[in-house]
């Protein structure tokens, strides 16, 4: 995949995430710095796990100042420009999908280009994807929305597959696009929809 | 230690491991999918810890498909077949201590053929056994049970140094089936009488 | 920077640390061993995140015994010498902010020695000192430290930064000291004045 189109989808999977972050700071009435380091490890926490994991050390969010400008930009805007923050669950709810499905198939890519397998790399990019939304719920208090919100990690591991079976097969990088878009689509369906997966036998939440 | 004999307990750690966090997921009311990634973070998270630990990467649960496959089958099953779930912290309990008996011996194992020290070794076991179950309990919100259970971190320690001595001075493998026979029964007479360690002087929990 | 001044502010900062970390224990009335592994994982948490984000593995903290046996040394003097445990938040600040002068110094000179840029360098020493308090928080169940406090991160960042400055021009170690010294005073200072960052536009938590 060409450089420069990783970097920026990866640059803009985090300032989105860092500005869900962000948001769930403001909604805590946390400070200017607490949006920030919410932010910045909600935007950046994904990938730096996914660079522990396939051995990638420092990784890139720590080293490349690009990583680093981009969610304290993001969550500072973000912190600034809300004035009145009312009910944004429905925004945070669209940020988040967008992140998700830009971190799923970066993150499978850069696995896959570091030698992983083909189902180490759809996890991998899963990991990224789910990553920093679960230490940005986890650190607020919340229970992560990957547990809250059904077929969360489903859309992410299947557009994480399908980047690195077209990565496999030599497709070219508009197929990245492709599984990014599928993943964003049965993301955004299923929040809007209130999709279920099934629940446990015997038991109705309903 | 014979590799088949070690992948076999490591294998069957993550199961019942993962038994534990689909376990806590249908308690939760989750659905089949929050349960597999509960499920796999519960019985892979300590072993990728450890890997992490060790400079072993990318972790072998990442890349080995019998790693994989493993924890999703045991959440599922226990997914499915769970129709009636009741009070099942019991269950939980008894398949923990396994999982802590078999997690210990095995990363103690693995961190010692890395080239740790006795100590080292032995708290990376320790880890290997605790870091799932802490993830777990995390991510579902409530107090990790080795803070909530006495003579939780104890036993596996205790266990993972027993496995390293005997490899350190050459006994066979029967030495680690012996340690962790002995930090299983432990932990599970601690459970099952209610053994209480020593609380800050002044205090009385009674 | 001498090894040996290196190693002693970073066994000071860990002995601190796990104070704190065996404080909260206590105050949970968490038994002596809740008391270990709590202090073990506040004091040493911050240093092992260090360690794998710079590719240093394994860990100082699990190979060398003088890491080992510091918090566990502090977590049972706290045990043992507090009958009385009242209310200790103020001791726990300011403990907790000896620790985070000490941790972004000695966490970002490592870093730096590792080959790490200067922001890498001081975003590493950052993470080092409010890392093993994140953990211990989560662990606990209660909301880091860092989101409850303002001004908590920023100083920790700050001190890490000048002291990467003064590595990169080559000022002798004493730098290092007044690096922690103005992290410190900036950190108690907040604590005990109350100093506010801004708060989100619009808000008013007073």
């Amino acid at each position: 995949m060409p450089d420069l189109a990783l970097l920026l989808l990866d640059l803009l999977g985090i300032a989105v995430f860092a500005a869900t972050g962000a948001l769930v700071a403001v909604r805590k009435e946390l400070d200017v710095f607490g949006a920030i380091v919410l932010g910045g490890i909600t935007g950046l926490g994904g990938g730096v796990l996914r660079d522990l994991l396939i051995g990638s050390v420092p990784p890139a969010a720590l080293v490349d100042w690009r990583y680093l400008i981009t969610p304290v930009a993001a969550a500072v805007i973000v912190f600034v420009f809300h004035p009145a923050v009312g009910r944004m669950e429905k925004q945070i709810g669209v940020l988040d999908a967008v992140g998700l499905a830009l971190f799923c198939v970066t993150g499978a890519v850069k696995a896959h280009d570091a030698g992983l397998g083909i189902i180490a790399s759809a996890l991998c990019g899963m990991l990224t994807a789910i990553g920093g939304g679960m230490m940005r719920d986890v650190l607020a208090g919340r229970v992560p929305v990957i547990f809250r919100e059904e077929l969360y990690a489903t859309p992410a591991f299947t557009g994480a597959l399908l980047a690195v079976l077209a990565a496999e097969i030599g497709l070219g990088p508009w197929t990245y696009v492709v599984s990014a878009a599928i993943c964003l689509v049965w993301r955004l369906l299923a929040l809007w929809r209130g999709w279920r997966a099934p629940l446990p036998p015997g038991l109705d939440r309903g």
